[in-house]
């Protein structure tokens, strides 16, 4: 099959000491599967040099798409193209369209094009830019690195603007059956035999632990065909239990 | 000063995929936060050996503690315990008081000791349990890695287990202004001016967005002071903007 990886690299010490919960890497994780592409996986860092470059190097050499969030704000401590440029061995530039589009963006508003404000005009050397439709600062691609706002509003934007660029690889399909009170433990050793038996799927089991206890059971494949084929198994085993699947996913 | 680091390794395809919003990493970042541990990595991967045993073997080197969760179930794509063992290069076994405690959690409810609920009895060779207060099946250190569930109310039961292992750094503490209304770009030479001036803390400015906009500045340090001094000097750089800044953290 063909297949389309991708990491996600979000930076920033608020989000490793507790203050803001990360959002968007499910946003992230959400939107490529809808695309086909796999997420691979995702890594937090602070606003520091060495943990953003040693990162963006690990993730940048082992898969097809790498995403960044954060850090590329007006502020002192937005270090990310500075962190991102030395990982790639570049200089940072004044990028002259960024420039121009962070002018008009403010004079259109009325605002001072201050020092700060055109320091979101730096990107490193060779990079292109990412349209923010919503406050105006670009976003950069270099290569394989995609580099948006940390704001999930902004980051969701920059994302529509490079849905283009993102090239899909087979499509996984999923289905999901819910049985509500039964542990999954007791469906463990029938789910280890559909799984054993059924090469092309992946099934992923899931407690679910809340108001409702039960178990979700994923059914994952490039193939519906066989699919559908373990989640009758599935249901079988269910109820042969004496218990009751059902269509759909529970979070738990 | 002295310092603690730790990091955290969520494990699991759901993750990933879009359909689960991991709650442990920020929740795991509070808790150590108040307990003067700094957090400095966060990774997520997949259920896959590999995946696992690299970060691990990455993150354990690199700092004090780790945390994991996720993994650690009854069904066939539960593999962490496995996948930690061969990144260690020791032996599952089957951990003798680890089986007392299922078989006693199982048979006090009348419920059968499967195959598969004592394959929550699997440890690496040399760890030690972590008590699991809420489902039986207890957790695992072994070194400096804390093997914990990854469904969030087991994740904390375990949390509050191993609490007495934890040892704090020097504590760092931090104190919040906000400023309604005032692009953070307004205020970004000033706040570089101050962090300049003042080598002994470190000081973060986070937008604020939504129906309220503007920004919210961190001071943190290990020294109270400091601390409010920086913070003196940007309340006297907000009013001088014709702006008010208030106490505490809008979490923009």
């Amino acid at each position: 099959m063909s297949e389309k990886t991708a990491a996600i690299l979000a930076i920033g010490d608020e989000l490793l000491s507790g203050r803001t919960r990360d959002a968007n890497l499910h946003f992230l994780a959400g939107w490529l599967t809808e695309r086909a592409v796999n997420l691979r996986e995702a890594r937090i860092v602070p606003d520091d040099f060495d943990a953003i470059a040693g990162a963006l190097n690990a993730l940048r050499a082992k898969y097809d798409y790498v995403f960044t969030s954060g850090g590329i704000g007006p502020t002192h401590d937005d270090i990310t193209v500075d962190a991102i440029a030395r990982a790639l061995g570049v200089d940072v530039i004044v990028h002259p369209e960024a420039k121009r589009m962070i002018v008009d963006w403010y004079k259109a508003r009325g605002e001072d094009v201050t020092d700060a404000r055109l320091r979101m005009a730096r990107t490193p050397d060779g990079a292109e830019l990412i349209k923010n439709a919503a406050s105006g600062a670009p976003g950069v691609r270099i290569g394989n690195i995609f580099v948006l706002a940390g704001v999930p509003r902004i980051f969701q934007t920059m994302l529509d603007a490079i849905e283009p660029e993102i090239e899909g690889g087979d499509r996984i399909f999923s289905k999901a059956v819910t049985v509500r009170n039964l542990p999954e433990s007791t469906l463990a050793a029938q789910l280890l035999k559909i799984q054993t038996a059924e090469n092309g799927v992946s099934i992923g089991s899931y407690p679910i632990d809340g108001d409702v206890k039960g178990v979700t059971i994923i059914v994952r494949s490039t193939d519906i065909g066989l699919i559908d084929r373990a989640i009758k198994s599935v249901c079988d085993e269910v109820a042969s239990l004496g218990y009751e699947a059902v269509d759909g996913d529970h979070h738990g």
